[in-house]
């Protein structure tokens, strides 16, 4: 008798026939013994209703205010939810955050979970009901509503997980798993069965949109067994865990991500001095701008140049507070471009296979792609090139490293 | 300094623009130096529209989380109707029912008030911040959200006025006061200044459909100080109060209360014996159908005539559930009439005044109207009459006890 935590997002609870699909979906796993908790988001459009709403009152809506408002729709969802279980002959029971405690600190529409009371879950799964609890939304120490902000039905799925000691937490969404890139770009695009926590992070902050990286960091932390899965379909799906894949033919690569959003900016004649990287991203992180790559190569006198990437939206304000630094620094130029993108070989493998690095550079040279910006980390390798050879090299560099499978089937919503 | 508790229902806060005039009455109040708690309906058509998607889920929905889903309607107001106050520069903050400990059983639905943790409310107030409590909802020892039922917020801001000995609880409505009958029959109807919550009780439970009758209960058992109001014109609206007007010409009559809703059921030829009545109203009572007015004269014979009123549309179901008494009692026949109406006059100043009813019966026979039935209490004297002398009836007695009034001017939404 295992204990899982199903989430399941927006889409899939849209309509009253969804949730209905999705009761079936639960009793299914709860007749098969289990021990089920479910998480669910708000229908979906019904944030985006309730938002307008409160924009309509206030252009910028108290932020207590507003998660009283937003934590509504979840609330909404866990009713309905546990109706369609009676209906079919499932005793559930719905919690809201406030009910099980779901504990955060009070930044209100961003909160931070700090602690689960698990105690009135258990006690229900004891009695053998399915307990529902809404997403998204929690409660701190002084009794204010909270909500999670962006992935927090995922975040909350995780931690319930955590505190329960789930065996497993299974995100349901409209992809079957997590594949070896974007189906869109390249159809031989494989289904993972499974992949490490790290590797799963590198592949969702590179455009790879199926779960939130605050909820992947969460479930590695606590060490949580995620799992990707379809909600109106069956299948597998792709398992998260702390090892990745298990098997003994390990494939290097998990995967190749990608990222169009990046723009680069450059400072040519910099002086090679202690500091000047501080001086240069200081007023960048102030003014809450995030830095993807940077780089900085080895000068060969006693002046260099200084390299990075925010995204694009983030470009013009970019170079307005680099102004003072660049006077100050009596840089050369400050020249930026908005016609980049980043491509990224991922996989644990590569730790102990020096040869990755080399075929991705002659893969990419034998395209034909010049490469601009190069940076590592223990499990990837990224490069910046010209956006229009993207597609081209995201698919080159699937099949050199043998990721190429069957043209995965659509999904049916 | 007065602490006064404001009522806003449904229509009053049907609209971002409607939740904005709210907010400028209550930013009125407050700018004297008042202490300011308001409680909220729903937004109109809000419960109807959740209603309706737990029905599309289920004919029955599960009483508990119907309860869960509804309390959201209430929720979503008290966090636009905070966002309102904030833009216009009055410091508030929102409360559930849950978050104020407003206790009650766990009859969900129609749960009732137990009591009120007033601690949360006194800390905000005494920060000069106007408190807004979401209505209609509530929650029980073990911390499931609960509903009042039909009236709930009236019944919400009574609780709340009694529990923090509030100067005055104000019912915020779509009408300026309590009139002396309807203005839609009587066009010299008056607005009463002030009413006693005995004869409001019997205004309200006969058709002048202004206040929940569970609320004006609830406030004459703490004496707490009522005041209908209208929630977009300017007024004092009608105070009510343990003692009514308190002027030394008090009026004999506070007004002309009437109901169509009647139907007659008479058993003629039923022993004269003890048991009888219950023989005839204990099937009524146990099928749930409300009996109002009950008659029965002495007898001439051992055989009697009973006759009691329901409402029209329970009088089909009345006859079902009555066949067996009417055969076990032998009674010689059962009759009925749906074309019949009450009439009453209502005054507390009518116990120290017997001519009264005298007054009453010379007044429809001067009209031509026969009387078919007459009960008396206290503070009234009810008719049954023919439906269609209804209206020749109330305004006969209108002008007899010296209530009318110049017309009154017309409300403007």
């Amino acid at each position: 008798m295992s204990l899982i935590v199903q989430k399941f997002g927006g889409t899939s609870v849209g309509t009253v026939e969804k949730i209905r699909q999705v009761a079936e979906k639960v009793s299914k796993f709860h007749g098969n013994g289990d021990r089920i908790v479910v998480v669910v988001s708000a229908m979906s459009g019904e944030t985006n209703r309730l938002v307008a709403l409160a924009q309509e009152m206030q252009e910028r809506p108290v932020p207590r205010e507003l998660d009283v408002l937003l934590s509504t729709g979840e609330q909404v969802t866990i009713g309905l939810l546990c109706m369609a279980l009676d209906e079919i002959g499932v005793s559930a029971i719905s919690f809201t955050g406030s009910q099980v405690q779901l504990l955060t600190d009070d930044s209100h529409t961003k909160a931070r979970i700090r602690r689960v009371d698990d105690k009135k879950i258990q006690q229900e799964l004891e009695k053998g009901n399915v307990v529902v609890v809404a997403g998204f939304q929690g409660v701190d120490e002084a009794g204010n509503i909270t909500t999670l902000g962006r992935g927090g039905s995922d975040t909350t799925a995780v931690a319930l997980a955590a505190g329960l000691g789930a065996d497993e937490c299974q995100i349901y969404t409209d992809v079957d798993g997590v594949y070896t890139t974007d189906p869109r770009v390249v159809d031989k695009a494989k289904r993972l069965s499974h992949i490490s926590f790290d590797e799963m992070l590198e592949m969702a902050s590179m455009g790879s949109k199926v779960l939130q990286i605050r909820a992947v960091e969460f479930a590695g932390k606590y060490n949580v067994p995620l799992r990707v899965m379809h909600s109106f379909q069956d299948g597998p799906g792709t398992l998260i865990t702390l090892e990745g894949a298990e098997e003994m033919e390990t494939p290097t690569i998990a995967g190749i991500a990608f990222n169009k959003d990046e723009a680069k900016v450059t400072l040519l004649g910099v002086p090679d001095t202690p500091g000047v990287a501080h001086q240069i991203l200081g007023p960048v992180g102030a003014a809450n701008i995030e830095v993807d790559v940077i780089v900085q190569n080895v000068a060969p006198d006693n002046s260099t140049d200084f390299t990075f990437t925010v995204s694009r939206g983030e470009l013009a304000q970019t170079k307005e507070v680099l102004a003072d630094a660049v006077a100050s620094l009596n840089a050369r130029e400050l020249r930026t471009d908005d016609t980049i993108a980043k491509v990224s070989v991922v996989g644990v493998g590569m730790r102990s296979h020096a040869g990755v690095a080399s075929k991705m550079f002659e893969t990419l040279s034998e395209s034909g792609i010049n490469i601009q910006m190069i940076t590592t980390s223990e499990i990837k390798i990224s490069v910046i090139i010209e956006e229009k050879y993207l597609e081209l090299a995201v698919r080159s560099l699937h099949t050199a490293f043998e990721l190429d499978g069957d043209p995965p089937s659509k999904a049916d919503d």
